[in-house]
């Protein structure tokens, strides 16, 4: 097959050789003993990279997550989180299924959270409502398509939440990402929160893993939780190898993917039959939405998927392009006349 | 103290002579070994006034949506259900809580559910998405105002549900209330959707009590999680006399809340500092809207209630006013002149 | 059809004319807004009754005991409780299904809970164990046949509880057939537990009930959580009227079903085919062992029920006989006449 | 430090050489899409070698059990397991936090499963008991003392539960251990299940996974519930590769770890203050009773890790110690001799 440009998630990027090094050399023990040198590294380096106490290596940023929600929430209680967040809308609900909190769904403000909503959000106390117990943020955000929430921001959501007795999560999947548009260490984004989940495995290329951090008592009782949902590993320290590579030496490199993110979204808006402003792309994701007579949004994806330009349709009318390690400028020049031959046809 | 009129819900209203009576009168059995004979009769009854082959009777609508919804879904299901309707609202996030259904909420449009919702709220077939499985509509519908589904949006909303695959339950707390105001039998609202709970204890006036009706197949396996919930009971044929009593001659005097509702809604929309559409008001709640500046929403029931009109809250601004039976239009014209003398000050 | 004679359970027991009396003049309220004033003496009868500080009217033993399970316990917790006890083995797996607690089975001492099966069954802490929370006794206790838990038995099972951390629950659906027994006062038997569920409507013979008592902390919590559930209801004064009559008029009585006990197991003695050591009868209960070469239980079961004597098989050769208000001893002699015909065929 | 000899469990085995390398070649690719070539190798190799038509990689032995779990059982069912079953005794209680399931627990017959124990556990259909759903097996079994269930038995067992129309799950987390034992291929062991987890991390040596296998249509519904509890990763493929060099070189030197455990065994039983049958020995895993009057077990195990030797306590008076790769027969010899040194005091 011809050139393959891959633009579907950052999530597809392959490991560096760095980080295969890496693995092949880990020092590894029992880290359900706690005996993992490498995944104790890992885990103290990821959380004084985030100023928080304590860090817990997961494999995935769903089971981070997932593991935050069952350490902050009882059944019953009632948590707060967007109405586009990628913990309601691509988890499998199990927010509902497995830790038995009723979602309750602010409005998707291009991904930030406001605190007028959440303020309109909470109810006065009574036997008809569950427990107002924790608000979820993410930063940046999937689905508003790599949107950045400001360090001010943050902290007027946080403060709210506070005020009205509630915790605060930060899905941190692309915090980097965050951090580096913003100009800012990620420390500072995550500063108020009580809990942040970051993803390795995304922008950063590790092959498997997220780290969930937070106070250590907060990571202790995690830590149990991980292990009901089957994320005790044993010698797990060979991929907190790559993690710790990921952190130390692919931070920074994500301004080039919102370069080129910020390059496409411009191809993209000269072409007819496409709609969007390359004003609104902020990090590594550009949301387009389709709007062309002759051709959906879904046959639009086919038939670059056909030429090799993967995307993902992420409604009726709109597809995402994620630009990552592994995609560099000429596969975005690629990617763009692929995109003019199919919508010009 | 003085006179009370009590228009916070028609919950409150009291069991009739003739109910005391028949609880009094009535033939018992043992009902969890299914031997109540007016437990039995209630549930036929029941069934066949909604056109469904078998009844469960329950202790509250509550209690009938639960059941109805444990027996519709499994853990990591979806449901799809309006953003403000009285399962989502009201019931303590038993839907995430004891049932582990994820809650996909659709636009609150008055009460009423639209098949370009449905539509819209269904998600392709993905790893990431929950099993969407059951629709939920609520006629009338509460926070809407006492609002009614007619029978052809009834029917349009269950047949895009049924061709999408999803099972239909109805909230049918006040059923009776729309049958009423569309002028039309219950069993016509409730001829598509596969299961309806209906209330025995708020218009109709019964102390206690609901009916789940559906399938012979449903009710069976509804019936084993009453059992878990603790809704097994034993002589539970006193209850179930009431509820045949209200059932068989409270019906038709919904009318006469419906008319006082209007009136309501008429004279209040001659003061000052409310704001209300009467032609709004289509079965027996008013929802009137505070808007006076020297005078909050809470304030004015407080105040209200001081003189012994009593009213809900039922949001920063809105006020909640419900007839019933037990109050009439002398109560009507002497709660107008306390809101006029409360509202003018 | 001839005389029948029904012994399956208490919960067959119809409500007695100042039951039905009662509840014909009960002044009720919505109590779901707390203005039931039958509900609130009752609850408040109860709680005193029992030493407790605050009682909730529930409409079933499960109800009850699911409640209280709810209410002490977190998801993933664990809770002792004995391999033949009531919530553990007729409550439909509510324990796991609904309150996600994991049951860890004491053995089965004919119903009594021992200090050393406590401590035996207690883990050290480790991350691969739930928490340990929470420990039910039941007493009287049903499969075992109607035994008493004796007060200096109830207090060493709790003192063993709770120096170890647990919280401790009674489910005392038959607490006054305890009492009787043992001629203590029930607060007796209760003194030390943080929470008892007794039922009205077994040997009481209230149509409809239980309660659940503990200190007005507890009981606040329970309430949302019988909400939940659906137990909230709305004039259930009608209820709590007979189940008041039922406390203060006819727990002394329950000796007279003792003593029919008694009269049932010394007489099955006599006869060929079952086994039975009438000393082990200390209640109202009898389990009656049928070993006859010709006849299996369930045929006895079957062949009795034909002849209008009626009982609940067990297990495989353990048939259970219970003796209550609407039996006498002439229907014991009667039924006792008819195993005779149906043992010695 | 000195020598150390770590025989607390097989799972601190060190990844070899060989799979450090193949880590470090791993083709890989997207596991969330189904694109990493080494996972979807090893999924397939797995499947081909337990004779099931399709394979799962997961994180732990603890989420293989998990994932089967949710996908046989819905809420409100029951489960058939071993008191001592890894899954009930070790893994947190997920089975009710979790899965929602009620455990019923079969008694400890050295870890086998009786048919006469599977139908005397199993009640009549009735109301008040939760749906018998699955019967979990473990073989080895890990509480029993690494103790085999041969071919015969595990048919036996298998047809019995299928009879009373239960599925099957077998927690094979040492089952290569088990097939060694018995000199079979593992597949014949696996033959009659419904689904089989299987680890490759223990004796088997790679440093992190296991993998459920089963029907292709039950491992496509098990890879969403896998999703929802965070165990869908990325380039998942470099654990993959260890995997795959684990089942295809590691498997027949087990053989070896049985052979130390034995000598283990035999050393113990000539040692004063221990009590073991070294016939009890069938695989890797020796559990021995210290019964010396002047040392406990706590007090044994802490000594000898003060002299280099770890193990595990299992209860009060039992130690556990298991042979691996990392240990040889010097190491056993040495472990003996600071064992008699110990105990002689």
């Amino acid at each position: 097959m011809g050139r393959i440009v891959d633009l579907r998630s950052d999530t597809v990027t392959q490991p560096t050789e760095a980080m295969r090094e890496a693995m092949y050399r880990a020092k590894v023990g029992d880290d359900v003993y706690g005996e993992d040198p490498t995944v104790n590294e890992l885990e103290e380096y990821t959380a004084a990279l985030l100023g928080k106490e304590a860090g817990l290596f997961v494999t995935s940023g769903t089971m981070g997550n997932l593991v935050a929600l069952l350490t902050h929430l009882k059944k019953g209680d009632e948590v707060l989180l967007g109405a586009e967040s990628h913990i309601y809308y691509y988890e499998v609900g199990g927010v509902s299924a497995l830790v038995g909190a009723l979602p309750c769904l602010l409005p998707h403000r291009d991904g930030k959270i406001l605190p007028e909503d959440i303020r309109a959000a909470l109810r006065p106390k009574s036997m008809h409502f569950p427990n107002p117990t924790l608000l979820c943020l993410e930063n940046t955000h999937n689905r508003g398509g790599g949107t950045v929430t400001t360090v001010e921001e943050m902290e007027a959501a946080v403060e709210c939440a506070k005020e009205h007795g509630l915790m605060t999560h930060l899905d941190g999947a692309r915090i980097f990402n965050a951090a580096v548009a913003l100009g800012v260490e990620a420390k500072e984004i995550a500063k108020h929160v009580d809990s942040v989940q970051l993803c390795l495995s995304k922008g950063l290329a590790a092959p498997v893993g997220s780290v969930l951090v937070g106070s250590r008592q907060f990571i202790a009782r995690a830590r149990k939780w991980r292990k009901m949902v089957g994320g005790g590993m044993r010698q797990a320290g060979v991929m907190a190898a790559a993690g710790l590579v990921a952190l130390q030496t692919m931070i920074e490199r994500l301004k080039e993917d919102h370069g080129l993110a910020k390059k496409l979204a411009e191809g993209l808006a000269k072409l007819p039959g496409v709609s969007i402003n390359p004003d609104s792309v902020q990090t590594n994701i550009v949301v387009v939405e389709i709007d062309c007579k002759s051709l959906g949004a879904e046959a639009f994806v086919q038939q670059c998927a056909a030429r090799g330009i993967k995307m993902n349709l992420v409604s009726d009318n709109m597809v995402r392009l994620v630009t990552h390690k592994d995609v560099n400028e000429q596969d975005i020049d690629y990617a763009l006349e692929i995109f003019a031959q199919v919508l010009c046809k």
